[in-house]
């Protein structure tokens, strides 16, 4: 079968009704990019880097709030000392493999010096999961370029999902996983929001696989995969951004970006030890420069107490963005003849039906 | 039917063993106690205190690490600056309503100085949830005495679960609920330890409640219940008291407390906005007494790279206890008539076959 | 000579403008009232409650961005869970003795319930310092009521410093201390901004008090203060709050409250292991309402990269108040015939003229 | 005058004794390697790294507690989630500047990779301040294999200070800075210990710059310096190191970071905006295999209650290493012709003198 998104498989997460995409970039002016590296010679490298970019890439400077959250700190996210203090974005998001943060890095430095904006310190965000179990971290294959080549791809519209980008190698729940993204509108407080969610899934154990709660992982018998299980260590990372157009505080985005952790957990993860489960969330309700020091900023914001059903959305899009990965992943071999098997689709409709 | 635990309906959550109890006294030294308060004249109250007394009450000398974790802090848990910085438990835990924190403080400080230990000072801790639904707040039934009469009453062994000390008056996911514990047993780094849980259930919609991750709030028609909802707004509160005897140190058991919301999270809880979802975990493998400063003090714990299944025991026993509460809990009458019925037994049962 | 402020004396810190009362209250709307107890019998007391009272005392409907920081957290500040969360003041401050906390908790809750607002829960910000050297804990005089009297007397204008309300029996840098006060006027970001600084000084050695930098406590000799030394214990604490009308959002009021830190550090505080450090900061700059959920809310702010003058005038403010209530305190004479005495102001002029 | 320690001159900070070498290398086992690059073409660079390593070199398999504290963080030190999540350092620390952060994270990956461990993955702790007044950020001269030669450089014994390493090119005070070290003993539970501090200084304000807790930036006039100032603006970062041999646990390493920002305060920083005000502290006193799983770890740490000392130690030994810093450096001339004055030691002497 095809591989597929989960709802054209006829299943679903929750009950809030989706963006027109059921993608991050359902959120106006978030835009992706993938820059996806595939060699066999002379090493074997399954990797890439993701980035989003807010404000139709003029995130340089249109600085947002955001917040971050980590549910198992074994993991980076540069850039955490920054965002703590600030509750500011002033650049893109960057998602790569572990080995290659480092050149993402200064990949991001890099363009935004290239830019010439006539301010020039920022702190990136480049947060990782490892591909190591497919892609040769020895390579060190990402190089400061690759993010330029990233940025450049980025655009609104569906994204690719899967194998590509920064989740080229990765697998969640013993089972072929990378990128995938999912989206969900509210009405609050007068307006009508969209919550998008873009994951980089490589963490969990087949076991604790569930759908929408249901137990999944546990009914799947070895034998009905297609190849050898992919590493089963509990180990791997999960990142998870998530965007959104509701005018929220730093302090709120924060809170957003703690939900996302109780989507991995309904999905089946438990903050493992190995895992880095480190999680951002962006607003786009509100933007504004940060070297502009002449006289206050406004800034609007979502009341506290109406924030529940922003919550449930993050909540089940990350549910459904995890899925997704899943479902659009395909089968991969990776160094020293590792096979990654994707989750067969025709068994995962048979066993989630009622 | 019969009010019951879980487990007598023939049900239960996930995979690990339980302690001989399913309780949180199965870990050795945890006594818990309960004051309930219920009176239908001057004022109608329907409330109370629990309290959990680590070291079998001499928590006041045997001073043991401990961790918090808040999921939404619309609530709450005094001495949060000592637990943030000692990462220690120098006494009782206490858990009761919302008004009646400030009387519950007080008696916690004057149980202490009745003692005559010779060292004072102490940063109490005081969780609560709000029972304004059935029980008259502005009565301000709770006294400092009653803290007394629940640290004199605290035990160990079973512990009585539903309509009783803090829970009297709590409901959760629109059924009666209140008190519940549960717990776990595992096998890690050369050992058996086992975590137990003790919940104060006062969140959550009826739509959104979850067994073992399967819907369950949403099945139950309104006319089947056998008596009005209880007070269906999104608001509420959930204390979670993470136990365990196996020796960790503070961070350690931060990172417990955090898994007790990924266990809300399954159940049902989004974290709402108008929640007070708190956490506290502390262990029992290392007792130290904070006044002697003569020479360094040891401790041992576990190696954080070992700690997965202990996470899941966290994320399992909460799940547990909170369906023990309302499982165990009795159909109420308050305040200005309103009712809080329990979950229909049967029907539950019959939900959840598969 | 007759007890004064610190400028009084021709003595000052720093080099930001005050406001016209060097006061919190100089913040507009911000109120403060004591209620002093003093009594010799039954048992010797030698304390109180101060209350701080932003939005000339309608706190309780306009709620204003606040954030908190902890220096060392040997200490208590209650409602610190939603304060986090949320980043918002939702009611009068009180400071009051270590025992005493409950009590005053009590009597804000009952407060608030008082007024019939229609919403009830509030998590009250309680924090304290222990007067046990001069007043009797056991007498737990401090009631419920006297926050009543304490928030009747709040008031704006000049504000009694030094052994008052919460201050009445504290001592700092061995010195007889209690309540001072501060302000700092500055321009930024195209506005001129008041900053109030109110401290309960509590903390520190004779041997590391600094006026302004300079040394002072190791140069007084012992034989020339006016009685024995108050308790020199490497114990005690002290609380800050921070009040301007600066539009600040939650995270730079929590930015605000870690200055403070820097003043204590200056003064001569090490954040000593016995001490309860807790700082407190809140805007005046944009009051909202939670409650009120229908559309968004508006805020403004400085700039971040504005805010040094900010920074420099909370340090210097917390200084000054620290010395402001060193300068006023007057000799007391409390339980088991302990004394504490004041620093000799002509001494002190003497030492700190260049 | 030929540059000096600050001891050199007869000056001093503080009360408590030091170490044999005054530096962080006081501390048994901690090494310190410098890098320094100096090119006029074809650009003009001034600029290095310098990384501390514990364990004589082997806390890739010793790991030991750590913490870390934000004064400000406008900054980055990578590993944040990691440090926060276990408290643990695994792997050398490396100073450099803002935009070659990323080649050092690599540097640090691939030294362990070539090291060829077992296990691989790891957060490298990398922290910067800008050099680009003086040195020109687009050359990107700092690579991978520069973290070679400076782990290769690593020794015990003296530390060289001033323009070295990744403080080459650094100002502080508006004076020529970069390196500088210091240490302090205590006697407490029963046992001696030292306390080392390394320091890359790139902060503050003339005006505000104090030894001791006296004004002395304010002082200078400027036509007494040999030369014009250096970077006068509001912006900068200092990067701070504690090390110490007294067993201490997570919580008790990120408190003694906190104390380092008091030391800041005290020559005159406020945690301005533009700053990068970022502590790190280890504790040399357990060492442990995070990969060993199989049975529990041992730890001893100091009472909490007796941490006094030492926090009083770090205070000091963070001045006086700053100090140590501008006393040292040496005039620098960078790209366009920029010149940075050292400080005049013969002035700063005269000033001093009481």
């Amino acid at each position: 079968m095809k591989r597929a998104r989960l709802r054209d498989l006829g299943l679903s997460i929750g009950s809030l009704p989706t963006g027109p995409l059921n993608a991050i970039t359902d959120v106006g002016g978030v835009l992706v990019g993938h820059e996806t590296i595939i060699l066999d010679q002379p090493r074997v490298v399954r990797s890439g880097v993701t980035v989003i970019v807010p404000e139709n890439g003029d995130i340089w400077r249109n600085h947002l709030f955001a917040g971050v959250h980590v549910l198992n700190g074994n993991g980076e996210m540069t850039g955490g000392a920054f965002l703590e203090e600030f509750g500011v974005l002033a650049g893109p998001i960057a998602i790569t493999s572990t080995h290659t943060v480092g050149a993402v890095y200064e990949g991001l430095v890099r363009c935004k010096h290239d830019l010439d904006l006539g301010f020039d310190l920022f702190m990136p965000v480049v947060a990782e999961t490892d591909d190591g179990h497919l892609s040769d971290s020895a390579a060190f294959a990402i190089r400061p370029d690759h993010v330029h080549a990233a940025l450049k791809a980025a655009r609104s519209g569906a994204v690719l999902e899967g194998n590509v980008g920064g989740g080229t190698g990765m697998n969640a729940h013993e089972f072929k996983a990378g990128i995938g993204t999912a989206s969900r509108c509210i009405e609050v407080a007068g307006g009508r929001w969209t919550i998008g969610v873009l994951v980089q899934a490589n963490y969990g154990r087949r076991n604790e696989l569930r759908l929408d709660g249901r137990p999944i992982g546990s009914r799947i018998p070895t034998h009905m995969v297609p190849g050898p299980w992919a590493n089963p260590k509990d180990e791997g990372s999960i990142i998870v951004i998530v965007a959104t157009d509701a005018p929220l505080l730093p302090l709120q985005c924060k809170r957003l970006a703690q939900r996302a952790g109780l989507g991995v957990g309904r999905v089946g993860g438990t903050g493992a030890p190995g895992s880095g489960d480190l999680f951002l969330a962006f607003s786009t309700g509100n933007a504004h420069f940060m070297e502009a020091v002449d006289q206050p900023h406004s800034a609007r914001f979502l009341p506290d107490l109406a924030l529940g059903p922003v919550f449930a959305a993050v909540i089940e899009a990350t549910e459904e963005g995890i899925w997704n990965a899943l479902c659009a992943a395909e089968d991969m071999i990776g160094q020293r003849g590792r096979r990654s098997a994707a989750i067969p689709l025709d068994l995962l409709k048979q066993l989630a039906s009622p």
